[in-house]
């Protein structure tokens, strides 16, 4: 891609920055077995959240052993090659904004090492390598429901398109192309291939970048095999599984009851209605489709992914963007269902959301795909990491209780801490990943038309299309004063700059070009466009900040009669560390939004905007009052005011209640 | 017991006949596979709740088998001898109320079957017998922290007490007998015999109403002793399970977990400060306790059950009287944790803490024990039967959803419509043997003293003491007017007549004592004493049948903000059937109460008190409006009636969703 964007702003600096100087050098210690890792018992969370060290990942051990040059079992889940390879992707972000000859060198020496264990043909996969425990009598692509080949190849792919495009590195992308050769040998139309996908999509997505960056036609051909080969035989992993006299392996449970909804292979995905089963299954399969679907042309493919997108943001999304209903099976239920403090919620589907969103942009210049992913840049996706950087959430509840967490089963899945790391490690790396790439996230732009969609606000300098650069001053989300100049060399053609109006603001906001108000321009899906000549534009907005209450669909019974509290972009939540507990004693007065206050803590939270709201506390019933009376015998009810800060930075003080909704005191 | 109690009330007449008729002739067919069943997928819900038919129960052919009479393999639960064995004490007690010859023939016969099960030495436990399959190889007592043994032996005693002392049939306390001296030579403090007590609890309940029945020091003895042991050795099972190389089999997942809390085996019992672990066996375990600690005079003990009733019905008890609140291991969680839609509730622990409070009564006048047991009497038991008496419930929530039933697994413990059987069918046998016996937990007799406690108001007609007459008239629980005449015989001592003000009238009652206005008698822990001389005392009472609102206690997060609607003893909820879904926006205002109306309803669900509630309902957003929005886009609401019925009734008409608690509108 021809663009270049630097962040600037002061919030996403130093998330960068942070990843930078801790969560890469923290990760690769980790897969590189120097140092210990203690991970909750059941990272599904299925179980309790006692946590139990499983002492070492192995990860890039692994690689070792299956390059000959190390004896040892495989060791960790199926997939845990991914672990080394979203590694290897988030550095590769960082170098790009943080070029350390040190860190490239280990990723060239990372880079040379998956050669040096990748098969002459190409296959690269560590377990099927390795052969060891469970493994020792499976053959390549024979289980692909479970394996999770393609799914851990389609990481690599990934990681060298995004390594080479940094540094330039040949060898890596060399070992992606001979994947996907590998690949195409075995799978495709043809009399004598597997026909089947994987049955964790990521391939899809993962080829259509490795077309983007070779413009080799097969790369696209297969991925939109594997979208289109999707569900055409439902019984597909079934008779894998049998012919292996296998019909569990690796297999959640919950994979188990529904695995053909569960792994979208229930009918051939363009007739699939909703989003169902593994929640970041969906998202990962819904980016290849999009992908692909652009890349195509193909408007039955578009409309798939419109259709599948509109179910998740309209009817299956938390109000922070968080997606995943259930804890068994990492999954959607059904239409509406949103509990709070059951909520799965996995950071992995966000930062999945945020991907789908970015390519949806790519085909439609639509404020709905550019405020989901707001969502994700501000709330969802980032509350899956830490302040430090060292600890990882891979439930993101609405709603935490200590107690319930240690004594309800049911809750046990929600962690009121984050985790140094899980067994099933997918959410740290991807955090990681988007948060490093996260200046691919804020422009679109279209070459032909010369068309730059600027659609989210994180200041930033960039220079896109030929010579045209770009420079967005803000101190958002904590401001609503936002200008973006654009300067478009003498001599080249204009541009047309569109600027998305958010949902939060879009009653509200004021807009100027060059100093001259132009509220009035026309607003077109949430965008408004301003056309700019050679020389420089200043097209300044200032958008609503108010303190906003939400409040739910009236189709979600678990938000029925409570409010959430908003500020711009930004979702906020009460929290025991700065209000008494219980926190279910706090109601908030619907009209009351106008009275709360925001005030910029620079010390507080690495820097957070916290809101003083009032609020009306019930006294809590004196110790050992009866468990029912009368209603009339009402507890008091004070009026007080309640701290809230925002829902990313929630659990980063000591452990306590967290809420996100808040009932109506009305 | 010299009591003799015939049951007027036409409430509960219909459900007694209705045990006679159809339950008795039902359960029967079902355990001597004269029909085929069908079970939900998961009895104990932890799956999913798709029906399957597991064909047949087999139970009376197992005792077929163990006698040699047939072959074939052992079939069903751990515990399946005890649906013959609960089955058998239902039929007894119906026998009391309703002499049925053939009935009597039938249980007889099923005696002697029971009879020539029976191992030389007194030893009867199925599938230890029969040692089919999982069972081959395992000795008897080796695991009796999952055999149930003693649990299933411990109901063939509680049916064999009933069935003698209602018939005269001694075979059946001989069988008792033998079963319990076999126990004896097994169990015990001595050298050489086995240190430990069954992992479910109920042999020292059942061993207590031997003693009763025998007056055998011993049988006493064995029952303190299994009390005592519990917990002194928190490892004893684990050492047990290892011994035989097996720390797994027929455990609850749960019970893996937690195995010592689960069977309240952590510590001594008499150090036990809460009621943890599988709610039944809480509560199997205290009626024990109570019992023991009564015909033991030990104060220690009598001190625990007072503990743990308390933990359970001030702090872990549901409006209705369910106790359990999660599914997983059907199980306690904490301290206010009573999560309405996710409530396990299992009928057996309605019927079980039923058990407690008769025996909590039988040593302290006390009127909390009587309105918890009033509130299974009206509520949470009886919620466990349909009114045709052939569907049961093992769950009983407080609030069910058909679509979070059927899409979302954490809620599939929860059926929408009772079930014909389970495949754990402990609960069908246990509700109906708890109708069927409830003349015996109307009074409590103390001869010595001559008082008679009447906790219960069920009209009934009784001979108590030497002689004295007592007869209830009412139309309770839809009618407050309650009259109890006692009839004492020309030169017999006088009696002291304790009737109870139940909780929910105490503010508000008027009583008369021959006429004479009384009001004014002293309320001495929920009872007025009347003093009555021989010849005829009248007593009347008219109870506040006001419709209530109610709120629970603040400290429980899950109804905060949110009113229950009872009248009298009967707690009401709101079904779909009568009223437009959602039922999440219908809103309760707290003073209006007084506004509401009830009206009897002869041809409806049996004949059914329904009251007609002003509410204040929110219409609801269009399709496809947004998921969320500032709350001043609040929703039109409007003010209308909703209809409410009884819990107890709820599920008897189409299936829909059901809600107990409801927002308040403040």
């Amino acid at each position: 891609m021809s663009e270049k964007v630097t962040v600037t702003s002061p919030f996403w600096k130093r998330y960068r920055e942070n990843v930078v100087k801790e969560v890469i050098p923290y990760q690769w210690a980790v897969i590189n077995d120097d140092q210990k890792i203690v991970v909750p018992k059941d990272p599904g969370g299925n179980d309790d959240s006692d946590e139990v060290s499983n002492e070492w990942s192995h990860a890039v051990r692994n690689l070792r052993v299956a390059a000959g040059e190390e004896k040892a079992p495989f060791n960790g889940m199926v997939f845990q090659d991914s672990d080394v390879y979203k590694w290897l992707e988030e550095a590769a972000y960082a170098l790009a904004y943080a070029p350390d000859k040190q860190l490239q060198d280990l990723c060239d020496q990372v880079v040379d090492l998956i050669a040096r264990a990748q098969e002459p043909d190409g296959y690269l996969d560590t377990p099927f390598q390795i052969k060891s425990g469970s493994y020792e009598h499976r053959e390549r692509f024979s289980q692909i429901q479970q394996s999770h080949e393609m799914y851990v190849m389609g990481h690599y792919i990934e990681a060298a398109v995004a390594y080479n495009e940094v540094t330039g590195n040949q060898q890596a992308l060399d070992v992606a192309i001979k994947m996907a050769d590998c690949l195409n040998t075995y799978f495709g139309p043809e009399e004598g291939k597997i026909h089947g996908a994987d049955g964790h999509p990521e391939i899809e997505l993962a080829l259509s970048r490795l077309y983007d960056a070779t413009h080799e036609e097969r790369f696209l051909r297969l991925a939109k095999y594997f979208i289109d080969v999707r569900g055409v035989d439902p019984e597909f992993y079934d008779k894998q599984n049998e012919a292996v006299g296998d019909g569990s392996t690796d297999i959640f449970p919950a994979m188990r009851e529904w695995s053909h909804e569960y792994t979208l292979t229930a009918r051939p995905i363009r007739q699939q209605q909703t989003a169902e089963g593994h929640a970041v299954r969906v998202v990962y399969l819904l980016t290849g489709i999009a992908h692909i679907a652009r890349l195509t042309g193909d408007a039955e493919l578009k409309e798939t992914a419109e259709r599948l997108w509109a179910n998740i943001v309209r009817r299956r999304m938390y109000i922070t963007g968080n997606i995943g209903s259930t804890h068994i099976g990492e999954a959607f239920t059904y239409d509406y269902d949103l509990p709070n403090d059951m909520a799965y919620a996995e950071t992995c589907a966000s930062v999945g959301l945020s991907f789908v969103a970015r390519q949806m942009l790519e085909m439609d210049t639509k404020g709905e795909y550019a405020d989901v992913l707001e969502k994700q840049i501000f709330n969802g996706a980032i509350a899956g990491i830490s302040l430090d950087g060292r600890h990882f959430y891979y439930v993101n509840p609405q709603e935490a209780y200590p107690e319930a967490s240690e004594k309800s089963p049911d809750h046990a899945h929600v962690l009121m801490h984050r985790a140094e790391w899980f067994e099933c490690a997918c959410c740290p790396a991807n955090i990681a990943r988007f948060i490093a790439s996260i200046d691919r996230y804020l422009y679109t732009v279209h070459e032909e038309t010369r068309q730059i969609v600027a659609h989210q606000f994180i200041a930033n300098e960039a220079e896109l299309l030929d010579g045209v650069k770009v420079k967005q001053e803000s101190n958002f989300p904590w401001d609503g004063h936002v200008e973006i100049s654009v300067e478009v060399p003498q001599g080249s053609k204009p541009v047309d700059l569109s600027v998305r109006i958010p949902s939060w603001s879009r009653s509200q906001y004021s807009l100027s070009v060059n100093g001259a108000e132009a509220s009035d321009l026309p607003l077109v899906d949430g965008f408004v466009t301003v056309h700019a000549e050679a020389g420089r534009t200043v097209v300044a907005l200032d958008f609503d900040m108010s303190v906003k209450f939400m409040r739910a669909n009236t189709a979600i019974r678990h938000d029925a009669g409570k409010i959430a509290v908003t500020r711009g972009p930004v979702v906020y939540c009460l929290e025991e560390e700065d209000n008494p507990a219980p926190l279910w004693q706090y109601q908030l007065e619907p009209d009351a939004a106008s009275k709360a206050s925001a005030q910029y803590k620079a010390d507080e939270l690495e820097g957070v905007e916290v809101l003083t709201v009032p609020v009306v506390r019930r006294t809590s019933d004196p110790q050992d009052s009866p468990l029912y009376m009368p209603v009339d015998e009402e507890p008091a009810q004070e009026k007080t005011t309640a701290t809230f800060i925002p829902y990313y930075a929630w659990a980063n003080r000591s452990v306590g209640q967290m809420q996100v909704w808040l009932d109506s005191a009305r």
